[in-house]
């Protein structure tokens, strides 16, 4: 790696601020639990909330509890360059998921201060709410929220409405989040990895080419008990044959063909679930992930038509159910390719590759230009208290996000 | 179907004892719950015995618990003819399984006297202990007992001791009810069939070849969990895509060769079992069944070898534990013409075919010339108050039973 670029950020900085919000919710082992809306989330806004202030932004909490510190630009009729994550995270989480890129973000506004400069756009640094759960933040700001608020009731029976009157939102009036294009003209979101690509391939930066659709399903196969001793082959209607095709299929539809689609049988249940007795029933579920949303489609109509096929063959009935759906969000190609610049300028090694896993950006994409940044995440490990990217990782990842705002501010 | 043979059993009194038999333990809708030694079983014996008795029968108890029932022969000195069966059930069953081959042994006896037959052999009707749950009675017959008195042990926490006491057993003499060739010249069963087979081909007769061997398996597949959306397709150790595998690997085993073999994998459980996770480690029972001992054992070896090359191919480990092994049992060539030739002479259609579940007769044909005759099990369902076999197919398997023993009696 070859700095070549000016500015830099404090990655010394940035790293005492991660291992200081750390503790707040600090489990064993390095882990970190801080629920959304629990003292411990509450405890960590204000923190972040005094850093951003440290930095010279000002900040504001909107309507659906999202932490906005805004660096004026130059020209501040412009549409903002904004920045950020989460802070909240899994029941037993780790230390860097979505912490990185919110503090990141306001390490790069330091660094743009310390430096004496200010980009001609204003700058936000953006703590999402919510993000490990509902996503209700960048929903928010995205127009795409369901507004029935008994869908945002938590486990322990907090109602929403009371939860973000405790972070300073106000769900009544939740509709004023909504931004657009306007508003923010890009957002670029720094993130660990949480899977093992970087890693495997050696390369020290991942330039996110989107993020990816999902669509769940509920399989259930219907068969007919029998006895496993005194029923032949050939009167047989066996759920977990045809359920085990199902998975093969599945699997067949991910790795059959070129690309970095994604499809997995995670749930599978049995019944009568018994040595001595053919399957009655099997209900699977299946996971179907990738970027391009045209072959999402022509996969799902694969699947269908393969699923006829077994039931006949099988003898069974096979019913599939979709139970979720999301679209893929492609990131923004002038975003990407200044990503890449800014690696090659910072000597960082890079690759294009997708994000498997939802993210805020996913939802500030579906209006405005996003952009996302990768660095590794060790054995690709995440939601765990494993999960680590070192200083210099980290520091690496800041310093393209930096030169990627700096970048922005000129094309645009 | 032309009866041109005599005599001929009393199909009515047959039928009066199959339903009187039937209210001892008589649950919903005309099943039976009769559990070994229960004080339902113990009232059944007391019945079985009177009629033993009113057929001319001398009946004693093994220490096994066996209820034997002889009737002499004119040469006391040969071996006996044997038949009969069990008058246990499982928790819910039927009137049939079991109880139609030891009242149907003693309508024979009864038929012989009324047409003052007298054989040149004994004749004896076997109530065989516990066929549902431990087989104790014909495996103490047969010297194939697990002399551990503890595994014999009841749900209920009480011990075999007593059991067999309030039978008229004794478990301190257990070898004593051991017989050989010499003493049970050879053994035919009449049964319900508890399978489809004879209903599907039309049949009124099945002809068992023998009495399948059984093998069970647990198989263990370890794979490595991982996030399902982050997780590359190429990088995944998917324990369930291996599992699936195994399950059509097993299934092709039984269908990809001309034969009766059966294989089943009737239980499958998934570890974490979450849509989101690629499966870490899945457990699945393989049973196998077949006639052939030589046949089963190639078909394990093909097993083995496909385990290990689904092991390669999907980067998992996959281990194989036997659980159960119980070898096969043929039925005596000159016993299964014999059983033939009374059908074409009695007019019945017939059937060759294995006996896929196990029965009194499997140990019992381990040190003597062994049969078996099944009659129709309505749609194939016996353990259940739906299992029906009609008056007039339970009165032509005893009428086949009948004439079997007279044709055996001649050729002995």
């Amino acid at each position: 790696m070859t700095i070549t670029l000016m500015p830099l950020i404090n990655g010394a900085r940035l790293e005492q601020n991660i291992i200081e919000l750390s503790q707040i919710g600090n489990i064993a082992k390095g882990g970190v639990s801080r629920l959304a809306f629990s003292p411990e989330d509450l405890q960590a806004r204000q923190l972040v909330h005094k850093w951003m202030e440290a930095a010279g932004m000002t900040v504001r909490v909107d309507a659906a509890g999202n932490l906005i510190g805004h660096y004026a630009g130059c020209q501040p009729e412009l549409g903002v360059l904004a920045t950020g994550s989460h802070i909240d995270t899994v029941e037993a989480g780790g230390r860097y998921d979505g912490v990185l890129g919110v503090l990141a973000g306001i390490e790069v506004v330091r660094t743009l201060r310390d430096n004496n400069i200010r980009l001609e756009h204003p700058i936000e640094v953006i703590v999402f709410t919510d993000e490990e759960n509902t996503v209700l933040g960048c929903k928010s700001m995205a127009g795409t929220l369901n507004l029935d608020p008994e869908i945002y009731r938590r486990r322990d029976g907090r109602d929403i409405q009371n939860c973000l009157k405790t972070i300073g939102g106000n769900w009544s009036q939740i509709e004023t989040a909504r931004r657009n294009a306007a508003d923010i003209a890009a957002f670029v979101e720094l993130h660990v990895e949480q899977g093992g690509v970087l890693e495997s391939e050696g390369k020290e930066i991942g330039v996110v080419k989107g993020i990816v659709g999902q669509y769940r399903f509920l399989v259930t196969v219907k068969g007919r008990a029998n006895h496993a001793g005194t029923t032949p082959m050939h009167l047989r209607r066996d759920a977990l044959v045809a359920a085990s095709r199902v998975v093969i299929a599945v699997n067949h539809l991910a790795t059959s063909i070129p690309g970095e689609q994604v499809a997995t049988v995670g749930m599978m249940n049995v019944s009568p679930n018994a040595t001595n007795t053919v399957p009655e029933r099997v209900e699977l579920s299946i996971d179907l992930r990738d970027l391009s949303l045209e072959l999402l489609t022509s996969l799902i109509s694969l699947l269908e038509a393969e699923l006829t096929v077994i039931a006949r063959e099988t003898h069974t009935e096979i019913v599939l159910k979709r139970t979720l759906e999301v679209l893929p969000t492609l990131a923004h190609v002038d975003i990407q390719s200044t990503i890449v610049r800014c690696c090659e300028e910072l000597g960082a090694s890079y690759t294009y590759l997708p994000s498997r896993a939802g993210h805020d950006a996913q939802e500030i994409g579906r209006f405005t230009a996003m952009g996302m940044i990768f660095v590794p995440s060790r054995s690709g490990i995440s939601h765990s208290e494993d999960e680590y990217t070192s200083p210099e990782q980290c520091a690496l990842g800041s310093n393209v996000l930096l030169h990627t705002l700096i970048e922005l501010d000129k094309i645009k």
